[in-house]
């Protein structure tokens, strides 16, 4: 049988991503894929920011790689591991502390959508209200009570019940003009408005799958502040713009803000490696043991990788990698792409994030297709899928950037040539 | 800092198992922890049953050293991956082909509760309705779809939002006599129950959390057909009992019957590490591309260590070992165990998982503290966590078995003298 | 156009007993109805129970002529009404008081439904918890919040929305040998059980529209030491088995208990008026002012009736009066239409609620077409609407009531012989 | 007893008006209540809308006195009676068909908010959507269903549960220059808005409890636009602003729309006796026979009353009266009560249902205090029970409606002047 068969035949139809690029790849290093006839492909999927530092890099793998080999513990739950251990120590002391961020870590079980169902299920607890408020664009996961946050209408509509205790609120501009730190504080102080006070508000700083929307700095100050004059818990999910991927490790690091939680995954692994992480204050910080659990919380094997990610991270300095590439990535949008756009076409992001909105799916779609052939990988997001999504690692070459958003300059002029 | 220290400090409350045993431990392999010390410890525990091979085995952990050392895909979630490729075709063709199995395997996010959210979800959009119903003593998961089937009151008292559409029906002989068919059939039939037809009837075939509650072949015969006769989708979850635990490799074939979904996680990673399945049959296999999906669903270390597990369990002919191991279990918590038990007091199980009931939690805790103390790793389950809950790798030599046994024995005297 | 076109061409398809019993009505008194043709029909339907004295009696009728004519107050809401006055006051010191009944009088909206919907919102403000229980079989009332508690599986079909909330509970020997009271404290000790310790349990202690289902002395006394022992609310549904139907004025009377809420409807009115109250026991009376209301819950005709009805039970003495009746029909049923059933039809019933359970609902059905046809009006309930309901008035005379009797009696003979 | 000291003692807590204006009632005509002490007091408070002709109108009583009177029947339910037949054809004939309505007339529970289950259940179950959109602002009844769409937050603390399946929409400028139509068009079309589809937008043209909010000819004209083009079912809730408040018998005939369902209560009985009706277009008259039922559907005598004050309401040519007196309310607004008004307080409305906005509620409670005192009963309404809300008979004598106006201009200068 040929490869691609075997997928065919016995793979779920729930596939998804191999039917935008069907070829079946092998390995993978830095920002390139080889597949396995050879072929490569330049990478601006990143694993839907899974990957911030690339694939496989060797920092991280020499210490997986020595880790199994010396038979470390690869799985025990919660028990106390030397690994863990060390990992907790080096965030704590190397990240969270430096920052003035004094949080609990919250062993979830590794997935984002983990990550979300525990801080969610913390903030119902410790207030005593069960609605949460998200933002229309937003996307948490999608386990029941992540659904139930997520926005978009496909991912919706496969819960097949109800999804409550959610109320979804317009971001800023959502129609001309819309105001939403005034609409949520008129809201909770009207009493005739029917919506309820939330245990928390949740946000992603930067909303990626809802189509690269950066809320700005003032917005995330006022919600902060909106969150301390209505005692509302304020969440931030850091699960694919944290790591990093916006020019801090903490994507609300520009803000000067400290949420009451963080979600963190994707990239916290550092090697692609099924990890997440809740970071709670200290006076939110109330489950009793095991109240939230899972099997794979303490995935050792990610634990290492994890710390060595961060080790990474600090070595090469990526924060200022990010800003720069970031300066990269605006120019070459602002002078090579944005004469090929309609008026009504647009890009916007923030360090390694960014978008190119087109009119419509249709044209984003023809895009990512031409840009397949052409040896790239690149994702969509956003409202009718219509922004294609440039996604690259934090550490990828600026030569093989420059090559990326080359090959999109060309696929989109051949898609509006056509 | 003293090692222990730095757990208090900075990780959060809901740390859990290791205020059970609290030492940090360092390696493993085999049936046994080593704890920074160089103390060693053996484990009934199992990593709550993912880890069926024991402690990193030898033959997995090579394949799993060769794929990284030659940079291997890590992640890329649904791509087509030439690691992947290998895993679906073996896995069909070595297990679920000949054993009359006809499911498209789904890739969810890596974890127990993850493939129990997806079984639902797909359960209620083909059938178009939203109840399921799961048996009294069940665990499914600790997010929020799965958490409304899992029983324990204190998980769900975590949720924080109202647990719903889900209705629990007491197993059989709940109370005295209690026919749990009968009930199922009679509720479904009466037009005046107040009870909706589900969408699923989901089951552990030995519920493991709940306190190793066996369910007979005659039931679960019984449950087949019920659901064939009234078109309900049959789930069974066979994260914790799947993977040979009971004897075969899939806990129901002990029964004759397919289910129309099965939920897998825990050993099927073979390694410890997050994996998950849900394996469907093509009739039911109805999720649009992506309509559930997640970040970690295509882990490829993980999926190389699946393949490799399944390969193992051929190799050491692991369903043949449970059975032996099983003989040797029986025997020793018949003639060992049970003359130390009061007369409200029993044992229970089926291949490698076994629990010993005693009239309450204190006593259970007395005893799996003083095994601790001994140097045995071994865990509560079930009513009051009344239960210790027998769990050793499928794998165990048998001499390391008979010590941890002895170990119970042992501690069991200790505490009831005391 | 002829009467029966208007019906047909202008009132909604929802339009339900004019379906069975196609004449137009004119009048009635008594037991009686008589149509536009001047043709009478025996009641056994009674207003479903509204109609516990008869249609328009002599006694009530004046006084509400004469409150018409003073132009006392229609409609108040809950202001001081004098009427208002008069009716709480005879109501506590002429039935409550005397009875040990120290409840609360709550008006509320003037039906049924509404009635249980205060007892629900107030019980489950008290308790904190939201969950409540019912017993299979219960009806209490179609809004939504009743509904929820309504088992009747086409009742419950046009909610469109899921029934939350609410767990039903199997009655006594629902499958053979069931012990509900056992049940429920094992599932309230069980913390296995899945099913949440509910803020109260909601009875019918003869459950009318399920089918004539008279629950024991022995069960309503485990039930209420049950309600005690767990802190749970015991609310009485006595809209359809109250004033005296049963033999007592409450329902409850014969087995000696006092629930914690009370709801009346239907025949507290006194004349067919609409009507009702929910009782409560002061520690519970924690609603704040106008937290539940309505427009109609001060209709002060209704309470001018209401207050005469109450006068008019005492005046007949009605609790003797149905004791003499119940066993005219007691008697007749055993000896007369005994004989005509089938092995696995029977009779039930209490004071003067009583049920023809044939074996299935075509049988009933075509008996109740019969019965129409020789000008009696019966009704019919339960499983597949198999029972034939003998419902009449507790005034009727005997010489009517074995009218009726024998009217049953003939058409059984005569669709058993078609 | 003291009469008052009766209701403290026995009657619940939830007790509200009452508490308002301590007196007892004795007798009422036209605009004037009477108190067991002979004093009168002026109404504008008018049974909170259901009572439109006044109390006690004459023209009904008699009718109603002679049905008594001659036994016609009282309660039926949904049998075919004569005067329900007289009441359909009339209110068909006269005010339905000759204003172009083609509605089916189902009858409810005798109540507004079983006028609103019953067109809620039926609207989801037309369009299988289980979503309803309604305004901040609104109030639509205190039963669950009901009680999900009403937004004062102090009813719905009462709940006990979730209020589930109501999405609440602001309502034109409830922050500057929101534009409401062009908010749930977007909402609609956005693929990640998280607000899902509505079976049914309901809406009070003029919003009563909620502070006497008009919505304007063109939104309402946009609204029925909107709900056409996205194929939702539109219900207009008239059972305040029904039955000629606003000076047509439907308070949407000034948009020139038809809505696709009409609650309607109150007023509709004439004479404040409970009554309600749901009026639906004939393509959504789908609910099966007894779908949705209720014991007092067919109370009669409301149903006698009901006709009568449809007559009524045409001899006395109502909506031209409404509109009379409409002007003399406006003009004496503007030219009395405005200038005692601070700059951020003001007065609207539109046929007899007005509303003075004051800064505070503790300033209109004083005005409510004040204006008793001087002899007249007045109500509350809006956010913080600001809003002085002025509902007089739409038959008061010109005269008295001025002196009514008289004592709360009189009121307000009191009480600014404390």
């Amino acid at each position: 049988m040929m490869s691609k068969e075997v997928f065919e035949k016995y793979e779920s139809n729930v596939r998804s991503y191999c039917r935008k690029w069907p070829v079946v790849m092998k390995s993978a290093k830095g920002s390139y894929y080889t597949d396995v006839d050879g072929k490569k492909y330049i990478d601006f999927f990143d694993g839907a920011g899974a990957l911030n530092y690339g694939h496989n890099p060797d920092f991280i793998k020499e210490r997986i790689l020595e880790y199994i080999e010396s038979d470390g513990i690869t799985h025990s739950l919660d028990m106390f591991a030397d690994s863990k251990e060390k990992f907790i120590s080096y965030f704590e002391e190397n990240y969270l502390i430096p920052k003035g961020l004094e949080y609990k870590i919250m062993f979830t079980g590794p997935t984002g959508t983990n990550s979300v169902e525990a801080a969610l299920k913390l903030a119902r607890k410790v207030t005593g209200r069960s609605e949460v408020w998200a933002f229309m664009g937003a996307f948490h996961g999608m386990s029941l009570g992540a659904l139930s946050l997520t926005t978009e209408r496909y991912a919706r509509g496969g819960a097949g019940v109800k999804l409550t205790d959610v109320t979804h609120i317009p971001t800023p501009d959502y129609i001309d003009g819309f105001d939403t730190i005034k609409y949520m504080r008129t809201i909770l102080d009207d009493d005739h408005s029917g919506i309820e006070k939330p245990a928390a508000i949740i946000i992603e700083t930067v909303q990626a799958e809802g189509g690269i929307n950066v809320f700005s700095v003032d917005f995330l100050k006022e919600l902060r502040k909106l969150c301390d004059d209505y005692d509302i818990i304020l969440i931030v999910d850091d699960v694919q713009v944290g790591c990093s991927r916006t020019g801090t490790f903490f994507s609300f690091e520009r803000a000067g803000i400290v949420p009451d939680m963080v979600c963190l995954s994707k990239s916290i692994g550092g090697y692609g490696l099924p990890f997440a992480l809740t970071l709670v204050k200290e006076e939110y910080d109330k489950f009793g043991p095991g109240e939230h659990n899972g099997t794979f919380r303490g995935s050792q094997i990610s634990i290492v990788a994890a710390k060595a990610g961060l080790e990474l991270n600090k070595l090469e300095k990526v924060d200022e990698k990010v800003k720069e590439k970031e300066q990269i990535v605006k120019d070459y949008l602002e002078k090579e792409i944005k004469p090929l756009l309609d008026e009504n076409e647009t890009y916007r992001g923030i360090g390694l994030i960014w978008g190119i909105c087109f009119k419509d799916g249709k044209l984003s779609r023809a895009v990512l297709d031409k840009c397949f052939e052409k040896g790239l990988i690149i994702e969509l997001a956003g409202r009718g899928d219509s922004v294609l999504k440039i996604l690259p690692s934090l550490l990828i070459e600026n030569e093989t950037l420059l090559k990326g958003l080359n090959i999109i300059k060309e696929s989109i002029i051949e898609v509006k040539n056509q």
